[in-house]
């Protein structure tokens, strides 16, 4: 009985919390700009956003993962956007059209956003792991996605570090210029690069 | 005077203890082995090599450390090999002698260790975190020996990510596999693969 009034509760407090995850990112990383990763506790992070400490931890397990919370949805999202694709689509059109989609669709008017997190990011040891555990969750999420669409081990494993090197490489190049050109524009540029790259002889 | 006699003392005792570093290296992997990362403390893992802490935080920062020792110096082996390659050779070129190199001297003879060795890093958490830390660190060393040849930042960049890809795909195929085929076989192969799937129509 005590299990289920708790769910409940949580589940009304969430009703009545609308936007509460995106209110904590959005305090968080005001936070870690104007005094630093280390130096910003939860109870600042949950008074800014107007909620509870309790509330915070419904949604994050802890201050790291508070950066990495709408990255959390990527691999799920990927997930399906690759199952939903036709099931005749070789693996190379697949990463072309499906990074065309994130790309337009996930990132786009994140720019400056992203130009911020990155920035917290780099200040921090402990985040930069965390950063770079997600690509490697994100990128054995896209593995996956291709083993489950019957290609083989070895095919998945490497269409998978080509979609998320080619991904990474653009979000980079698109953060790094002056934003004009659409990060769509720098996913084709890259790959077709890459494509060079791997097109030379050894 | 006190820190010219403490360098002196320090540079007596590695003399005084030849393969210091393997040893300890040795020792931590049985220990970790044994009875797990967590509950091995430093002065176990020295009381099974015969050494002191001392001689441990001489050479390790921590217990995760001791796990990523050899790795350490492998940015600055592959930043010599590219400086000392002909400056005629294009990437491609490049990375297929360079990782045939590294197969052959770096990794030949070290299947054993390298199981142990990622069956161990596999158990943790932070040693997972620290691996792909160690990964991102290599990247960056070729990509850095890349733009030292000239190559614009582009290039460097994806010619890294190949050839990090290929190694690291190659040498999880060969722990993976029976070790029949040597490392350098399947690196070979893995290129070739790699090349196969960027090949196709997008």
């Amino acid at each position: 009985m005590m299990t289920c009034r708790v769910v409940i509760y949580a589940a009304d407090m969430a009703r009545w919390e609308p936007g509460a995850r995106e209110r904590l990112e959005q305090a968080a990383l005001e936070l870690f700009v104007e005094q630093g990763f280390a130096d910003t506790t939860v109870p600042q992070i949950t008074a800014r956003a107007g909620l509870t400490t309790r509330t915070f931890f419904r949604h994050f397990s802890d201050k790291r993962e508070v950066l990495f919370g709408v990255e959390q949805d990527l691999p799920a999202l990927i997930g399906q956007l690759m199952a939903d694709a036709p099931a005749s689509l070789r693996p190379m059109a697949l990463i072309e059209q499906g990074l065309s989609v994130v790309a337009s669709t996930w990132f786009e008017g994140q720019r400056d956003h992203l130009l911020t997190h990155r920035a917290v990011v780099a200040t921090d040891a402990s985040l930069r792991e965390r950063s770079l555990q997600k690509k490697a969750i994100l990128s054995a999420a896209v593995s996956q996605g291709f083993r489950d669409r019957g290609l083989d081990e070895l095919t998945s494993t490497l269409s998978a570090h080509v979609a998320v090197t080619v991904l990474n490489v653009a979000v980079d190049r698109w953060l790094d210029g002056d934003g004009e050109a659409p990060l769509t524009d720098l996913v084709r540029d890259t790959l077709h690069e890459l494509r060079g790259l791997l097109g030379e002889p050894g």
